[in-house]
């Protein structure tokens, strides 16, 4: 269900033909009617052409519809490329009756080439003639690149004055990204929320969810994630009132959820590692101390051998902008210590059985204060190199 | 020859015991009497006991000996750490008469555990009663650890009042850091040139060379450059006399030479990648510019697949604290040009075949002025992957 599991949207997922694959690779999201809208981007200077069309289109707080297409990211495409991301607006604005600068465009796939317009536009027709209360899944799958699983995740909030259902479909396996992830995400509620409203717990939401993923340090051109409100459950929600914080951590487990989804579908890894940081001086710290570690090459090919090396822990934090003291601090594996106090501790063997799971968690205490972070990433495998080595041409 | 080429100075390099290789594990440099000196070291914040020593001993300007093991990085190894270290230095300067603190020590091998200290210390018997004329060759061996070539370069400048000398080894083949390279590096000279002129030449020669050197953006603990002037040439050396750019750029070359063999003999890379920028704003950015380059593992996958993928070229610039316009930006690999003005330009088939060679150099003009930096990496492969996966146990 996804993005149609909230009331007042459809949505579809079509063959338009971009993919050698002849794969599902475009999505359409569509509200009855004028949504309230939240966006947040890739903080990447070099942006795709649909992020600065859809940074534009969401600045106004309200969205009607958004397009994704999979197959090709229209990044690094020049003018000829903003032109083909302004057409495939102006064709659902079309379809759909609304004005153009209500619809937003998210691309994903190679960098660096046109898409093939026709194809595209005869795709949107099609995936306006489907669009369906049920859609969520079909455009879930349709956005899909290299992920092997598509990604869904929905909230239901029993409130006093009904109930508010969030939900959510993601995209990406490659290019986890320090700023944002992969990314290409679409949340629908059928909450009444102000726009501006919206923007704060969408903020909120990722900076404690995407902006916590890093796969491999690279961050995306296209990264996208938008949020839109329909009103339909007639449930208002806003900050002051006593829903408001329900309404956000309902919106960050979705968030969450997708996260976790994407990590796990994390290109060739073989492990989900959770970098947990604690007692550190406060949040920003406890997150740069968490991502130095989650982004140490080093320290993920060790995981992924199973080999307790928490010396490159220690090497990693110590790049990081974060006040400890190296010979006060505590590394353990899924709870087996390895490191107290800043020097070998504990017992290797012991360490080395508690990394054959596939879900590893290495707790850090810097013993620098009481503030906590978590960083999600994966082991760094052959298969990555693999993956990665031939995809272009 | 390397750090016994330059008058003034002996070596050994000499089996202790330990590696469980029994190849040669400990290496010892003297000065025939006090000598000028000058050290960069690691900037991560967690540093070896021997870096610590190291950086106190040289301080004053003068060193007489310096003593490297390989098997074991002395790192998080608390109190009895820099006991270890200290009686490290202990013993040398015993054996030659020398004070203490006029000997440094630099150890490499996996951080955290101890060193086997009457192991260590027959080795330094037995390396001091192999000091030699001719033992730099034995020395630069003696601090390999997964290296698979010892790495040596001289340099000889024919002055009006004489020939000076400058010759140095390196070790290192993992770690390749932002900050500095992996790295135990001696270099010697029988210039005569006061200590505060030997850390200018040596901190203007490091920062273009070691610095520039990003293998896997990983920062050692145990990083270390020293550079000893014995004065034996009888030939001074200083600011503001016709000899200094001369020596400088002398030292420069030797260390730039050591760099490349570093790079060259990195872990599992199958290609030496040069990520050249020019037309940027000022060195500094060039040189972020570069850096960000180098750190993309998704670039460094598409250069092992030989895959002309710019894209990830332009992402990852897109994320470097450098001025640029993308719709500016000019791509090449080894001269064939990928991307012109921010878009594909050119026959990515013709690309892919100037990817085949070992050496590749990426050219990214950025249009935004006149200056220019190069940072040395590798590819990423599998074989990286395997090397790091399965090492401390």
């Amino acid at each position: 269900m996804s993005v149609t599991a909230a009331a007042g949207f459809r949505a579809a997922g079509v063959t338009a033909g971009l993919k050698e694959s002849r794969r599902p690779d475009l999505a359409l999201v569509v509200a009855d009617g004028p949504a309230a809208a939240a966006g947040v981007f890739t903080r990447n200077r070099v942006q795709a052409a649909p992020v600065r069309l859809s940074r534009a289109a969401v600045a106004d707080g309200c969205l009607r519809a958004v397009v994704l297409n999979s197959g090709g990211a229209n990044a690094c495409t020049g003018a000829g490329g903003a032109q083909d991301a302004a057409a495939m607006a102006g064709a659902v604005g079309s379809a759909l009756g609304c004005a153009v600068d209500d619809v937003a465009v998210a691309s994903t796939g190679l960098i660096g080439v046109r898409l093939p317009m026709p194809t595209v536009l005869a795709g949107i027709a099609q995936a306006v003639a489907a669009l369906d209360r049920d859609g969520g899944g079909a455009a879930a799958t349709a956005i899909m690149t290299t992920d092997r699983v598509s990604k869904e995740s929905v909230a239901r909030l029993d409130f006093a004055a009904g109930v508010v259902t969030i939900g959510g479909m993601a995209k990406g396996a490659g290019m986890l990204a320090p700023a944002l992830a992969t990314m290409l995400v679409v949340v629908t509620t059928d909450a009444d929320v102000a726009a501006a409203h919206l923007d704060e717990a969408l903020r909120a939401a990722t900076a404690r969810t995407f902006d916590r993923v890093d796969g491999d340090g690279c961050m995306s051109t296209n990264d996208t994630v938008l949020l839109l409100a329909s009103g339909a459950s007639e449930v208002s929600v806003a900050p002051g009132t006593p829903t408001w914080s329900d309404f956000v951590a309902g919106l960050t487990a979705v968030c969450a959820d997708l996260a976790l989804q994407l990590v796990d579908d994390a290109e060739g890894a073989s492990k989900r590692i959770a970098v947990e940081v604690v007692g550190a001086y406060d949040e920003g710290q406890a997150v740069a101390a968490a991502r130095s570690v989650a982004r140490s090459a080093l320290l993920k090919c060790a995981v992924h051998g199973e080999d307790p090396n928490w010396g490159r822990v220690l090497a990693a934090l110590g790049t990081a902008d974060a006040d400890f003291e190296p010979d006060r601090v505590d590394v353990s594996f899924n709870g087996a210590p390895v490191c107290v106090g800043g020097v070998a501790a504990g017992d290797l063997a012991a360490a080395r059985v508690a990394l054959a799971p596939r879900e590893i968690t290495i707790t850090i205490d810097l013993h620098a204060g009481t503030s906590t972070a978590t960083v999600l990433t994966t082991d760094l495998t052959a298969a990555y190199v693999h993956e990665n080595s031939a995809y272009s041409t």
